[in-house]
């Protein structure tokens, strides 16, 4: 049916109606004292949703421009960044720390699996130089709907006195991810996720240790640069133009995060999440992430049943019952499907997605 | 009064309700056919508007973000750049250049004044050993109302054969810049200016001596890589997540100024900024830049009558008649207001500002 889509795929999400509205109103100046009203109640708010005491910016840009913007800040040409990879994402980290010069050694996990804190122990054990800089991960990998032990591994990045540069991008807002408490050095995360907004923006806060590592950064970026966006930031303004309508809907998405509580929002994504993995396996479809311990509660990835495929899977859904759906990325192309229950879905939504996967499984398999 | 304000500041700038009500839509998944569809379309018409048959890449961004686009995909370290500055945003590729570590020489005209083709000429006929590789200037400069004679200053560029790298955030979509015609190497916009939509999109064409420049370049940056937006290009899609909205809301806009004309558009930005010239200079107020043949059509820099006050005129105008007018920049604050018509103005608002501004100067004249 026209214009009925529901997204369900791990970007862009849902947005609530509230947010639309408040994105239609027409722009106002970006130097103005009404905008930096808003500005600073953002700032003061993302700071609640990164549990973190430190300034998080605004970044106009997809998430990946905040990617960029973390090692940007940080490497020199020649440094060692050691990346940890469980897909396509935290191989983006690998291959932004190359494009600036950097030495990349990798850890590797089959997709589907979490990254062991053992071998991430035992290979910065072996670096007994401490010649690895930067330790690059992600918090939850959207290609395969697995969520890393971060609590873990970034303990231990934290042993060995290397920076921790977390991409958070599909978990900040979704799954509990405490910067501070945790120690996290660099979290980064983009608005189409669990901020419940459309694309266009990015966050990114820095730890103390990681701005003394960026102060030795020969050459920041320029449009990302921290330095800039620390000045603005005190200022309750960005340096340059941002997306003055996606902020003024960020201002209502968080005020909506922070009315309903951050704990209530995460539980409501566990509880989505279990459901919808409950259902998938009770119609006898099979999990791409069976265990419980490192699935994660925002991508769910399924395996489709014997003899139907993914992209009728996909086409089903979405012409027959208005929802959308992702395929796997890469390697895992027409292997998986994923659901994202990410942002501004509701126990209604899951019932809703699980009623018409189940007729469209039964359609498919006629 | 309350949610009525005009913008007459130099971006953003109004937006027609009809671009609104387009990006308040729910956004749709950027890697589906139908948005595909809808980049392609803005691909096509970008081309028209930027006059050009090189592709023009879609960046998630603001305009700075181009900017940065367009020399870190070009420079080495070492490279040498001539940038000519009449104005804060001349000035910003100065330190973009310097960012990514070139050797910067400058031309400077009083602010107020535009480049004389002379100068440039004198300068590129000194460099015998052809040194200089690029040569950045600001078509229109924002900060004070002043549009360079840019036909003639890339020809020049041309003769000696270093790459021109223009910023065309406030002309393109309001004054005539003819890409292909005037041989520009690289040309840049931003979308909350004469595109009439809000922040959050920035522009990029390269012309193929620019690309082999490109290609020439050692670590060129990741987010806004030129390789990977041209491969994005030819299958309609980005690299990354875009601004999904603000790109539906882009479409929506090109869709109203090819329906205008393009000739037409230029049209109505003469007309309204000669009128509005016109009425000031009526009115006993001076002009910042009195030499019509580089005032620029899209931002009118005025002086405050003798006695009153910059900032008590942008106070009145926008608190009794809901007009925003923008101060001057660093050494021109509280000495110039500057009043845009770029993009979504009518004859209408034109005669609305001056009797405004008209009504605002006796209320403090007293």
């Amino acid at each position: 049916m026209k214009d009925k889509d529901f997204l369900m795929i791990p970007g862009p999400t849902p947005v609530p109606e509230r947010v639309l509205l408040a994105m239609a109103k027409h722009p106002i100046g970006h130097r103005s004292s009404e905008f930096s009203a808003i500005i600073k109640r953002c700032h003061d708010n993302l700071k609640k949703v990164f549990q973190t005491k430190n300034d998080v910016f605004i970044y106009t840009s997809s998430g990946t421009g905040a990617m960029d913007a973390a090692l940007g800040n940080l490497l020199n040409r020649g440094d060692k960044v050691l990346s940890l990879v469980i897909g396509n994402f935290g191989e983006r980290w690998a291959k932004i720390a190359k494009a600036y010069g950097a030495q990349v050694d990798t850890i590797k996990a089959d997709f589907g699996k979490a990254i062991n804190p053992e071998d991430l122990k035992t290979r910065l054990d072996a670096d007994v130089n401490k010649e690895i800089k930067i330790v690059t991960l992600t918090h939850n990998e959207t290609s395969t709907g697995v969520t890393n032990p971060l609590k873990e591994l970034v303990a231990i990045i934290k042993d060995h006195g290397a920076l921790s540069v977390v991409d958070g991008i599909t978990s900040i807002g979704a799954l509990d991810c405490k910067m501070d408490e945790w120690d996290i050095d660099v979290l980064i995360s983009g608005s189409q996720k669990g901020f419940m907004i459309p694309p266009g923006l990015a966050f990114l806060a820095a730890s103390e240790k990681a701005w003394k590592v960026h102060e030795q950064c020969e050459y920041p970026n320029f449009y990302f640069n921290w330095s800039q966006a620390k000045k603005s930031h005190a200022a309750d303004t960005t340096p340059w133009t941002p997306a003055v309508n996606l902020i003024v809907a960020l201002d209502t998405a968080l005020e909506m995060i922070i009315e309903e509580g951050l704990d209530e929002v995460f539980k409501r994504h566990t509880n989505n999440a279990l459901m919808l993995r409950e259902g998938i396996k009770n119609m006898g479809l099979e999990l791409f992430v069976p265990d419980e311990s490192i699935a994660s509660h925002a991508i769910t990835s399924v395996l489709p049943p014997h003899g139907v495929s993914v992209p009728d899977i996909r086409k089903t859904l979405k012409n027959d019952y208005d929802i959308v759906v992702a395929n796997g990325q890469n390697d895992l192309k027409d292997k998986i499907f994923r659901m994202g229950t990410l942002g501004y879905v509701s126990e209604r939504d899951v019932l809703t997605a699980l009623a018409s996967l189940e007729a469209t499984i039964k359609k498919l398999k006629g």
